[in-house]
């Protein structure tokens, strides 16, 4: 079988609940970080991505969208070592520094300009990716103010969005294949949910429909995801001022560090009546 | 509770396989359909979702971004009935074609160039969307081949495929936050795997590594993914060659309609030794 990348995932001291307290233990998540991928000198895209493997993962994007055919397109590449292949690649490579987030490729022929997919206006997402250009968090704290302490949710609520949410779902998803989040009051009553392909449309369209309502910002909600916390998902609750945002699934690392950075109460891993606080547990009561 | 949008799923004829043979069924699978977003007459996004409360997405993806910040920044709207809310929005809003996918909004100021954040080129993918600016599968067809017919792939060489894809990631992942893809040969044997945050960057780099080790066109592999089928991953397996994409969970729509436009092995629900056959079924054995 084939090479490992690096360790993909990071380490978090988390509060695990259960209906008997709670405890603080040692936990990991999984790694995700903003790869900005540069051509010929261009800010070509930012994939949020677990480290490891990035040149193969650049290659394989590039491929796969028909800018490059072979590998006698590729010139030249700078990658941190950890994202190079075992094998060396038929061009030359730069390694770059481990903490350097970044795939620098140089073309041997001219990029398509306006090819019959038409690149790099059309890399947009199957849901809104919030990493803003600068690869790194210091524009979104410019752009996004902290949330306000307060308020308090009782464990009981946290618990019994999980099957409310679920009822809604079991309604409607005939197919296995839909995500769903809801908003929630400090009551645990389900005020709203939606279904979507992309867990980050779900959350978008409960954020447009506050807005339609007058309702934002919604500092008194909670908000339920269906599946796993990703960056961008804790970026959308920050953004719209939900105070505590719970996944059913396991959170990312960037995830986690933005709800530290914003103050944001992150539950993972909500099950029966146990679940895990990765961030600004103070709200739960 | 809220309003609910037109039905999410589609109709499809499935084949439903076990040990004892197979049979054909009618199913249902998650509407997957891209939606082009256009802000003062330029193209902006194409966001893959399912239909139903499309201006609530646009107009929450565009508050979570920041180029709106209250209703008054919109000066009107175009969109399908269906995507409307309920209640009538305080800006003039016009009907269209229900098979229209596209949201054209008009905002009431300029629209800010260069923010904080940097709009457009950020709009980039936490995966690669593959829809392809015209937002219709036409593009796609010019740009990908049909894949050539066979080689077979024996049931058990299916069914095998899950539980080997399954413990690299127990080994590997101990977070319950990453997805997986793996590689295989025809007689089932898992070749390479790769995981990743996002399930697209899983592919892409498996298409990478195939790139670097010039094993591509794959024409005799089997793609394997830890969770659902979307279109962008059957878009993925489509230009890397592959004639079969097996999936733990549901496919989409579009990821169905992909697989019927270009001859790919499309298998969902894959867990013990049963599966569904979405499309090009003949190739198994």
């Amino acid at each position: 079988m084939d090479d490992r990348g690096p360790e993909p995932h990071r380490p978090v001291r988390i509060e695990r609940w259960s209906p008997d307290g709670h405890e603080t233990a040692d936990d990991l998540v999984v790694a995700e970080e903003p790869l900005q991928v540069v051509l010929d000198g261009d800010p070509f895209a930012v994939i949020m991505r677990t480290p490891g493997h990035d040149l193969e993962l650049v290659l394989g994007l590039l491929f796969v969208e028909g800018l490059i055919r072979a590998l006698t397109d590729v010139a030249g590449a700078a990658v941190a070592a950890s994202g190079l292949p075992v094998e060396a690649p038929p061009f030359p490579v730069l390694a770059l520094p481990e903490a350097e987030n970044l795939v620098d490729l140089r073309l041997s022929r001219p990029r398509p300009k306006d090819g019959p997919v038409g690149w790099q206006r059309n890399l947009v997402s199957n849901s809104a990716c919030g990493i803003c250009g600068a690869a790194a968090l210091d524009a979104l704290r410019a752009d996004l103010a902290m949330l306000p302490s307060g308020p308090a949710f009782a464990r009981t609520v946290i618990s019994g969005m999980a099957p409310a949410l679920r009822d809604v779902q079991a309604t409607f998803d005939l197919t296995g294949g839909l995500h769903a989040a809801g908003l929630f009051d400090r009551e645990g009553r389900l005020l709203a949910a939606r279904e979507d392909v992309g867990r980050h449309n779900a959350v978008d369209k409960l954020v447009g429909r506050a807005l339609l309502a007058g309702e934002l910002p919604l500092h008194d909600r909670a908000l339920m995801v269906s599946g796993r916390a990703s960056f961008e998902l804790a970026q959308k609750a920050v953004a719209a001022g939900i105070p505590l945002m719970a996944a059913v699934s396991a959170p990312s690392s960037l995830a986690v560090h933005v709800a530290h950075t914003f103050g944001l109460t992150l539950v993972g891993f909500l099950r029966g009546d146990r679940f895990n606080v990765y961030a600004a547990g103070e709200r739960i009561a």
